[in-house]
């Protein structure tokens, strides 16, 4: 387990990894973009591929030992004790339709457990950031989850909705009459807006290591509970549902309307 | 009818106006909001207030003959040839929630037709523009929607889709199931994408005619359509139902997926 030391200066290298590639991400952004289709047809971009050679490249001369996991490039040495998960452009979608709530994502594992995680918003200029007891930030500030209790005063944002309702339709209906008020949303900027304390729940589905891992310090380090659908800390085996909470209550609330 | 050189001068003069009222919800954004609360229940901010009291002091200044709606303080002399049309903060619940989405609109309607729009998105230091017979701007660079002629090949975005899903159920497994990519959405952005060429059509529910009336010059000019939801052309007594499309054909198309 690293130090505290050692994770600060291991959190320190990484912002600045992240910032040199999210240049990379935000100049192909409202550009002309040269679309690939990968297999299962999810929009893939050169931008993508690029902004993960950039970190994946910087992160092996920095830390030579450890492993490398990101969605373009797979992985490299996973049986490391440490690991990186890289996420270079979360929210293609969004990248491409000219949205700019798309972000950048970077985690570091130790025997799975994510000790670090930034959450860059690059067409936004913010910067989320945590290390394991360290404490969130968001462009340097300190961060912390709101108050919130009870799902009926709740600000609640649905990630991937249109999957929730395909796959879990009873569900759906439940999440559309949950909350204070709603909002159908998608990627990581709603779980860090609950680590800001400006939104108060998110549910999310369907998502990959890489789209959840650095959410876990940043929401945890702020207050906040981050789990999957029932109530088991995120991992690399997790099933891709998440729930991100302000507090105990809120997220125990949530898990039982999706129960 | 004004003459083009006489809407040019308006339109100039409009962009200076919600160029210095923007700064005013753009200074509130992320910062501490004073929520009030109408009887409707939908969020209000000081903001909102704050923000449509400058627009509507500076019109009446600029132009003293001309009728003024706007959404937080109402109409006077809507029977006036020319009215504008103000929504100051398009999308409050995104606003609140520190989504950076929301947009300052303001319309320019002689006897009812919208001649000049504007679309601000303040948070993105972006501004829309178009008046009847000189074409739309981004920025003031021209604009155009893409060529996209078929549903199957479109990325749809579906505003308001919870009220769509509790209100016409129907409708909304369909939607779900139509274009190429789509994604569930708010407010002006998705229609100013439309006229960028950045998506292919938009469908919109529920929305009031300080929502909408702004973007029929933007998404016009662009070479797009935008009508309600039977294909009537949109004005005061809109239904609230609204479709933008790329081209003429998509638009048919998306209609009779409606229908």
């Amino acid at each position: 387990m690293p130090s505290p030391t050692d994770l600060s200066e291991r959190l320190a290298t990484a912002l600045d990894i992240t910032e040199a590639a999210s240049r990379i991400s935000l100049a192909h952004f409202n550009g002309a973009l040269d679309i690939v289709t990968k297999e299962d047809e999810s929009p893939v971009t050169i931008a993508d591929q690029e902004t993960e050679r950039s970190i994946r490249d910087a992160l092996q001369t920095a830390f030579p030992e450890d492993g490398l996991f990101g969605e373009e490039y797979g992985t490299e040495g996973l049986e490391k004790e440490t690991v990186w998960v890289v996420d270079p452009i979360d929210g293609t979608r969004s990248f491409i339709a000219g949205v700019p709530l798309f972000g950048m994502l970077l985690a570091m594992t130790t025997r799975e457990a994510p000790l670090l995680g930034i959450c860059r918003l690059p067409a936004l200029g913010q910067v989320y950031a945590a290390a394991k007891g360290l404490g969130a930030t968001r462009d340097g500030s300190r961060i912390a989850t709101s108050g919130c209790r009870a799902l009926d005063a709740a600000m609640l944002f649905v990630n991937e909705g249109e999957k929730i309702y395909a796959e879990e339709p009873d569900v759906f209906g439940r999440l559309m009459q949950a909350g204070r008020l709603r909002r159908l949303a998608y990627d990581c900027q709603p779980h860090a807006l609950v680590a800001a304390g400006q939104i108060d729940a998110v549910v999310d589905y369907d998502l990959k290591p890489y789209d959840f891992l650095a959410m876990v310090p940043i929401v945890e380090e702020a207050g906040g509970v981050i789990t999957d659908w029932e109530g088991k800390p995120l991992g690399f085996q997790s099933d891709g549902r998440v729930v991100s909470a302000a507090t105990p209550e809120l997220h125990a609330e949530v898990l039982a309307l999706l129960a």
